[in-house]
């Protein structure tokens, strides 16, 4: 017999759709489609998927006893439903920005809206099991990290960590994403005709998702630069960094840094000397792949980091998180 | 009647089969195909298509009178027509990295291969019009820009030459190109399941581009860290280049550093505050189009290039040099 | 200086940016924008272009005296609006479904809504030049076809008026479309995620097209089959025409049919046997190629016909009315 | 522990990496890659893979007693590898189409070349389970069928069987197939600027898999039309399949027909009336969808079929062949 209840509200976009997913081939617990406004109709993809359906209400989830519950929905919508389904007895892996700054007053800067849920906001563990994995177990609020932040914090933190990072230069960070990652409302943006053949950067250096690698990765703003773009093609996360390397001498030394610091990680893969990941490497795995280039002679250094947004970046990362939560091994279903 | 002859040798790769699409339209001269090697065959893409051929030989070129020839070749190729063509009477613009550089010693360094035409490399104007626009009229042979370097140094001189670069902190310039930027030699890496949803970075801070940016813009190597990436798509590069601003507090003082310096050019459009530029907006155009945001309280800046690789990176502007060389206005079949 | 004016309503759809495109390079005629509805934004496609706007008024088209005003717009609004640009003395080019059909009963048939403008339903001409080329000069409206009837007909008439199709047997067009053919309103079906790496069969039997198919050919809808398919690519039709050929012994024979039917007609090109267009061949052209196949022991024959949806399917065939409607040469400002 | 060992030969093709990716999750089995040829290098697609590696060749595999050998070779090499492992003790399923007619005649007719093992081919079971599962389990070599006659004929048979096909009319089998079908070889027809945003047909009326439709589904070649084309896209089939139907008056009785064959089938699934399957439905599955059509006024009949080519068309269907062959539930590993 399968084991406990995983509820999924938002399972008819591409971050729920994947959530689905991972979790019907998971050996530990059941998913539950859990009836959200446009979620009341199931959409193509799910067609021949078989998950029970409950309506997403407290009593519902409470009912039935569900273990967990995903948010895959906007922020407003997860400040909304987070604290129901933690007083119906689920604990909560929300995987919008709802919970991922550290104070209201963040939140407000960045997403230009109030935080209406103070007090769950300090108490939630941001969820980057490589760099937050012991609040993760214990926590009844789990904040999914943002697609880009994780490539971004899986390649930085440990050099920033290992200060080789020579910060009055600065760090740049080019990132181009696929467009499951602007979501499936249909918009002109995101419409075939105009991504095909096509590619554009947005919110330059002001995307959302920059105060959350300043805030894992310990930078400061001034010394971050961030532009995301839009890929023609469905998934993935690549991000090229740049910086300026001070204290090593080789693309050796570099890697000793990522290998020591990732030692035992089951989803973060290291690329040798001359060698660099693309997005196929990662494509519908939980993986992030990182590649090294320095040039001895002048310090400058190029980290390449993918992902494919939807796994590391979204649903697979949430059940990594889920499976630290109930104490399953960390690459439960994932593999 | 129309006018002088234009031979093209290489019409059967993508910038030679431009340079013929663009041709047949100009005004003022008549395209003849040279056939050299694979191009004995004509190519689908220019079935019907009406230009005349004729061997691509000396004796046939002083013949016909050619005024001028164009080089859609290898570099290898390209320092071997380059002296028949002139020996023959015809002027020329080679579209292959064989005479950009200054030195033979440059050039055995970046494409790892002796030069065997140092004289021709001394002599040859390079054909960057909105910076180079003197010589290009009265040389013999023009090296037409690399399409990476086009969109860079339009993007960097200006900001170079304004003196509000800071130096000490190196500009970054991430590039991505179409995968026509490839050529037509199939290969497993442009193939096609191998490109589609997908992306990659290759020639890390080391392609052979790179010293032509150097030289145009006046930065030093240690100042520069570029890569090259594959877009899935046809044609297009867009460059996004990071640097930190001295001495300007807005992004409308970089913008009339720029307008100033291409007022009353052509061919480079600038944006406003707040709009940046995609691959759609210059495909099969003649045109690079800038824009650039900057965050005054920490210089941070952020200047995004576009362009047709085939067009203003390679025949496009193959064919902007063309009307100086033979005195017609530069517009002309470029509009 | 340039001739008259050519008002465009709809210009920020596809086909109407198109009819921009194409008619700014025409020489006789001068482009202005009508501004109707969501037309009042200028799409960021048209951002870098010249033509003067007016707003879509009968007064305004008066005043201006414009000569020709093409409706890009859906056929309710072409219903409406077509009758006070006529009214207001302009001559009209519908690329709507609105004036297509024969009869009141079968718009209301196919379209699913009341005819409101039968007079002028009667009054409009068809505008496939190369079967309706008498009544097209002295027209006050001439309704365009629609994309997939222009491509199956141009294949189909011939083979019907030579009597070598086994009507017993039917005629299959299996036709496959670009996603611009579906328009620019944002949906779940043309966003880019559903549609890349994707391919869906739509309307199978019951196009709206089709009763142009039978109105043009001469078919019977029993003697039809037609569906129409969604390609992951921008702009371009290929129909797969599939018959029973009776009284021809080769694939000659058929070409042979077509050489006579279409001598002379400058947009229809022509396949000698073993050759078959793409529909790179056709790309931004007002080009219709045409191939034939023909199994001689059997009579199982093919027919493959491309054309490009928004040229000869939309603006380009309108602009070839225009030409004939104004007394130009039929190919002005289209080769 | 993981039982026996299943070779395959041309691992870095992309119907052998698919072998690996279905076989390396299969809890029955342990593969293991042969290196034959190009194979000696691993493929990026396989680097962070483990199988063990062995030498392609019969003591080997004897030694070795590698239980099953899968050859995702061209035919040329099948033919010679064949006997090698059939004598070194293993099974053999071959995914080329060297076992797959009955005749050596007829390959020569539709290869183009001599048929080097006449009594491997008249032994040879032809792995179409839905229709052969009989003599599966107890054959010495599989012949694993071609991709296109996989969609067709589980979508055609069931119409001959029951009669309801105007064969004089014949039918049409219009396919479509993404660009995995056609190796992974680089060509000039298959590179990523040649397939982007174009669409073509190949092989119109004569291509190789048509003898294998004629031979499953009972059809005369005179009474089926084919016609392969080539998707701007990864992988996927779908066939739009035409006839007259006699003897049924609604969709819902065509349905009827599927149900009662492909009860109790795991692979096949059919779709309601109104609704119709895309590629999406059934990529990275081994599953077959199918959905109908009719036009009960006129008989006029649309069937289509989807697969993804590389799975259900090629190695899922490979190991499930191997299911029947080694006596294991023919859905493990392919759910």
């Amino acid at each position: 017999m399968r084991g406990p209840l995983a509820g999924i509200v938002g399972y008819s976009g591409y971050s729920g759709a994947e959530l689905v997913r991972i979790l019907e081939r998971h050996p530990r617990v059941q998913p539950v489609l859990l009836d959200h406004r446009e979620d009341a109709v199931v959409p193509s993809s799910l067609r021949h998927r078989s998950p029970r359906r409950l309506p997403c209400q407290a009593e519902a989830v409470r009912h039935e006893g569900l273990a967990i519950v995903f948010l895959a929905t906007p922020p407003e919508a997860s400040m909304h439903l987070a604290p129901a389904m933690l007083e119906a007895g689920a604990r909560v892996v929300d995987l919008s920005g709802a919970f991922r700054l550290r104070t209201s007053g963040h939140y407000q800067t960045w997403y230009k809206q109030a935080h209406t849920e103070p007090l769950l906001l300090a108490e939630a563990a941001y969820g980057l099991p490589e760099f937050c994995r012991e609040r993760i177990p214990s926590a009844r609020l789990v904040a999914n990290p943002g697609c880009y932040p994780t490539a971004a914090n899986l390649a930085i933190r440990p050099l920033v960590e290992a200060g080789v990072v020579d910060r009055a230069a600065g760090i740049v960070c080019d990132a181009k994403s696929g467009v499951s990652g602007a979501g499936n409302k249909p918009t002109a943006r995101t419409s075939f005709c105009e991504v095909t053949e096509n590619f554009s950067a947005y919110s330059i250096l002001r995307h959302r998702h920059v105060p959350e690698v300043l805030m894992v990765s310990g930078l400061e703003e001034r010394e971050f630069s961030f532009t995301a773009q839009l890929l023609p093609l469905d998934r993935g996360i690549l991000e090229t960094i740049y910086f300026r390397a001070v204290g090593v001498t080789s693309a050796e030394e570099l890697l000793a840094i990522y290998e020591k610091r990732y030692a035992g990680e089951p989803f973060v893969r290291l690329y040798p000397r001359g060698q660099a990941p693309d997005l196929r490497a990662v494509a519908r795995t939980n993986f992030c792949d990182i590649a090294v280039t320095l040039d001895a002679a002048t310090g400058r250094a190029v980290v390449v980091s993918v992902i494919d947004n939807l796994v590391k970046g979204a649903a697979g990362q949430a059940v990594q998180n889920m499976n630290l939560m109930l104490g399953y091994p960390e690459t439960e279903g994932l593999l």
